[in-house]
């Protein structure tokens, strides 16, 4: 088994470029001779001046051409986002054939992507179609705090459409696994409810009592440690003191917004439920700082870690 | 103008007497002078042999009766629920005399208030209801962070429904006058998306560019400094961070999500839009620990310290 991880560079005109070379500049040298980049050579090197680094990247680079490459930072444009395409798919051909154990990505524009006429709502559907897999979850990890979401971009109407018993217990299953690879070995798991105070007995909706329990009922009849649904302006607070290592959340912004809130810069996007495993910065491409060196790379240091956890660990 | 604070004792039942006279014994002889409390007298007796306390109520409690009272704690009855209520019903007349500037609650309980044949769905709709109000915001309060509620106790579903151009305008309005009661001359408020990423240009809902964006746009007509739709899983944080003194929350757990995280025991609820004042305690009646005096009266105290700064600043 490899623990080497497969950084995609993303976007060369935003600030992945940038970010991954203070990255590798900063880890051990033990972790760096077990990194590869997905990227472009030349825009690598124009990062490395910009931030000031010195990294021999010498056989470390996956070097991908771009159309009309090397291009400026901070513009917005097909090629760029052709390239952001082209480095993702070749991690994920690398990841497939076992050449790398995780993929690390960098930030990409969805605008970009969709200009260089790849339809897709980012990183996460990107991922889902090139694997063929049927279902992926966002995970979002944070020291105290971790979420799992059963749906994310969609409108919030269409959410509570999508919170059936099937997806809330797949939900639950691929957090409960994924916790075990990461070395919980008794996880607990909290299912956030999805109306006010879990709809209080049907007063204020029907979907808790409907949708939600029986799917915690079959995930516990499974012998997987979860409870819920429990409010959710309690059980992220609850989380948060230690009293669950991950909640289920019912959508985008019920898991976002408490993570946000204690772990702005800190959280780790993981995608859970591939083929093959996935860790991401969880910021933008940030155009308007990119090629300045100025772009923290705290964020992608985090991703790495945890990708290494991923790479270290048993498999699924 | 009065500055004497109107105390409800809540559920006799539950923690709300042992917190009242926890809080008595507390403040400053001048507070005190300037507070009542709406309840009955052989049970906040029996609360400070229970706290510890020895307040003289001499003077201070507008005593009402219970039947069959004064009843024992932890016990959910009708009679608990149907003195609750009256407690509220005469702090209610006493404060639209003017006998009181701010009527500050502690817990009652749903469920006892529905058995006694007062059907509410807790303090706010009693409130709205007994005022004759046309609508009552929910205004969660912190040091940090603040966020006013366009719907409450709805399910998710309706509370979507509910965020029409001119309930989220009104809720601007509300918000913005409220701020400048408390002192701030020049409120910054943000308003919340309520899909994901603001629906990403109608790509996740319709809402946010058809509903949310035209009433924050009269609001800016009207001179209030006010942005949005913001990103929830943003503004939250921007909030906390500092760039805003209050968010207008879409639903009830948008709101709470956040406050509940970050300000557990320590935020007070309060109703805008009302004819008279009111804060509360944001917690219940626990009635597994009333009566042994464990009850923490931090709650109440920050209810009380927020219903004086509201008594001694300009009315709306």
């Amino acid at each position: 088994m490899t623990e080497i991880l497969g950084i995609t560079m993303g976007d060369p005109a935003g600030v992945g470029p940038e970010i991954t070379v203070k990255a590798l500049a900063e880890m051990s040298a033990g972790d760096r001779a077990n990194t590869r980049v997905f990227g472009n050579r030349a825009t690598l090197d124009a990062a490395q001046d910009a931030a000031g680094t010195a990294v021999d990247l010498g056989g470390m680079v996956h070097d991908i051409e771009i159309e009309g490459g090397p291009l400026p930072f901070g513009k917005i444009s097909p090629a760029a986002g052709d390239a952001a395409f082209r480095f993702i798919e070749a991690a994920i051909r690398a990841a497939e054939r076992g050449d790398i154990a995780c993929i690390v990505t960098a930030p990409i524009n969805k605008g970009a992507l969709n200009a260089a006429g790849h339809h897709y709502d980012g990183h996460t559907g990107l991922l889902r179609e090139l694997t063929g897999a049927d279902a992926a979850y966002m995970l979002l990890a944070s020291e105290r705090l971790k979420v799992i979401h059963v749906s994310t971009h969609v409108s919030l109407r269409d959410a509570i459409g999508r919170a059936t018993p099937e997806r809330v217990l797949s939900t639950i299953r691929a957090g409960n696994a994924h916790l075990k690879r990461i070395g919980i070995e008794a996880p607990r798991i909290a299912v956030a409810g999805i109306n006010p105070h879990c709809g209080e007995d049907g007063l204020f909706g029907r979907e808790d009592d409907d949708q939600i329990a029986p799917a915690v009922s079959t995930a516990r009849g499974e012998g997987i440690d979860v409870k819920g649904p429990i409010s959710a302006d309690t059980v992220f607070h609850r989380a948060y003191q230690g009293a669950f290592d991950l909640v289920v959340a019912q959508y985008h912004d019920q898991g976002h917004i408490p993570i946000k809130l204690v772990a702005f810069d800190t959280a780790v996007n993981v995608s859970v439920g591939l083929p093959i495993d996935r860790t991401s910065v969880d910021h933008g491409t940030a155009f308007d700082i990119a090629g300045t060196g100025k772009a923290n790379h705290g964020n992608m240091m985090s991703a790495l870690a945890y990708a290494r956890r991923l790479a270290k660990g048993p498999k699924a």
